[in-house]
């Protein structure tokens, strides 16, 4: 059977590229990075230049690029770190109430030591209000962490200004922009973040390969405690293939998004119109502040369809979509995004969210609507007649 | 020109075999392990078959393992978890002074927060006595954490003993085996430890990939928060293809070792057979309580040669060795692990390290062994009619 893979906000296939170039490091150049003779030599070069080139898409300093295991990885350190420096004076952090879970477990941890958080909620669009963030901030306040994208329903929260208000009361203001690459330009200065966190497997390179960007000056410590790579602040053999299939990867997706990033938009809207057509249908989040490829929505109206019902039936027609963040799928919990949002506990187990990139074609997102809105019409009629 | 790579305590190259592993993560599965649909099912299931493979080898349950990205990060979250959870009632660690950094900057970086370590000193063998062991647990200690293998000088530690000591005082013990795996045979129950930490690049496996034994029971926190990914206690999407390696490189290093740990012996002899032939040669380090595979030496008496020079003289005639630990080369700084062992600054400066293990073949020792003993007979003389 066909499939139609919509479900990229979870994870996305390696790119042949970055598979290309990933490979000469598995074998012939296999040195570590660290050793004297020339040939290791030759891989601290590769991993330099890896480290300028990522630094260039991002319009950052290669000094200012931490290369780590991924995403999660990266929020930890980043939010511990600043921590682990400064928490005798200052005991204080900003989240909202829609962060990853590695970013509000971490807040949980920090809690067993004295760290208090301050959650910012969100709107029924999902957004965080500038004015809410403003009041939150308190003398003892050390760092703020917004996402810049969530990754349950694509909402873009205002990063930028958050960066302004941040800035002008002394504090750090930390990002995680997992999903905002290859849907979003992400340009580390004209956000203004003093942390930024990626993760490579979510922009078709490798998986166990992400990175912190730490803006030069700021204060912060390690995650990992050990040898002098990646200047002292993440310890451990450089992963060279991870590294290399992340800048590779990382390029494909800037250059990609800036060339037909408004292709995107426009599957988007296809998409969004096509859904539009199903009764009783309804968008989680808002349709304006949000990436293009990704969506999230209910069949509610008279007769609700039953979201896990619905992403059964569409896997059996090879439609792979979710219920929400792969992170918490084990569960059946309702999603904390869209309980933040407002919506109840049946309207959150009822959502699906449906994601995709430029990878993903154009009819492949026809074909996906109309076998959603036949799957919805079945279901409503099963659950007339059952 | 023909290459002798001796330095296989850095890294090794990964394994055609490992390679294979990998490969049907990057893209036919390379689906979230945590994702609904019954293709992600798959790759959640090959991750248990991973994990209880992994488990069979060490002697260890499934639940046991969890999979990192490497030995630092495992030295790091057997050492921190122990701490995060029960740093208010013990505030004393103990651990040797020629561990890895990763150990080393831990117990420094713990510190910082009120926890006291105490460096068991060695003998000119490169061994801690275990009456040093036992005089150093305190009340307040809550973890003690004894590499199995130095991974400068190749020497066994009396972990098992060790471990017998501390199950008595009611401590938990920690292992570095990332040098033992593939020199030793390696039974978490027989060793009876609580976390041991291994690398998979350090045995043919992928770089980033690593993991940490933690015995049933053994109360610890996590170093990565967030989502549910290995029960909880290591956050982050699952690196597929990194465990897959792992796996592949770990059974078949096992294997090796347990059909062949004789003649690797055997080739470790020949070459201190022949190295002693080099006036004034001596080792570093027991020549009994030592993997086979590492040997650490300096060639001294009355016109002692120069390390570096060595190192480069024999890398220009295709010979990579190392001076020690790749993680602490950037800087000239004596190993702590020689020093610790009364070696002088210089003596220790005038070390070399040899590692190889059973991918190494016999013809290369004879020729590395020759070609050493030409270079050293070369740079005495240079030093002569300098």
């Amino acid at each position: 059977m066909k499939k139609i893979y919509l479900d990229t906000a979870a994870t996305t296939p390696l790119s042949e590229k970055a598979f290309g170039a990933m490979l000469p490091f598995f074998k012939d150049a296999f040195y570590n990075a660290s050793a004297a003779y020339s040939d290791a030599g030759k891989v601290a070069r590769a991993l330099r230049e890896f480290r300028s080139r990522v630094a260039g898409i991002l319009n950052a300093q290669a000094s200012e690029i931490i290369f780590t295991s991924g995403a999660s990885e990266s929020n930890n350190t980043a939010i511990k770190g600043v921590f682990a420096k400064i928490f005798r004076s200052k005991k204080h952090f900003v989240t909202t109430a829609i962060e990853h879970e590695s970013v509000l477990k971490t807040a949980e941890y920090l809690g067993t030591f004295g760290i208090e958080t301050t959650y910012l909620p969100v709107d029924s669009s999902g957004r965080i209000s500038l004015s809410d963030l403003k009041k939150s901030i308190r003398n003892d306040t050390a760092l703020v962490s917004i996402m810049l994208v969530n990754n349950e329903i694509g909402t873009i929260e205002p990063v930028e200004e958050a960066a302004e208000i941040c800035r002008e009361r002394g504090v750090l203001l930390h990002t995680d922009a997992t999903q905002g690459i290859g849907h979003l330009a992400i340009d580390v200065k004209k956000l203004g973040v003093d942390f930024l966190s990626l993760s490579a497997h979510k922009f078709h390179g490798p998986k166990g390969s992400g990175l912190l960007y730490v803006k030069s000056g700021s204060s912060s410590g390690s995650l990992v405690h050990g040898g002098p790579q990646e200047s002292g602040r993440r310890a451990g053999t450089e992963n060279l293939p991870g590294i290399a299939g992340l800048t590779s990867a990382l390029e494909d997706c800037a250059r990609a998004y800036a060339e037909k990033g408004e292709e995107l938009r426009k599957m988007q809207n296809k998409f969004v119109r096509s859904l539009y057509q199903i009764e009783g249908l309804e968008f989680n989040g808002s349709l304006e502040e949000r990436i293009p490829g990704n969506l999230n929505f209910r069949i509610g109206g008279k007769s609700p369809v039953n979201g896990e019902s619905l992403r059964i039936m569409l896997e059996n027609r090879g439609i792979l979509v979710s219920k929400g963040s792969a992170c918490n799928t084990g569960a059946d919990s309702p999603s904390h995004v869209l309980l933040a949002m407002g919506k109840s506990a049946e309207e959150a187990r009822n959502s699906i969210r449906i994601s995709f990139d430029l990878t993903t074609r154009n009819e492949d997102i026809s074909e996906a609507a109309s076998i959603i809105a036949e799957s919805a019409e079945f279901l409503r009629h099963e659950r007339i007649f059952a």
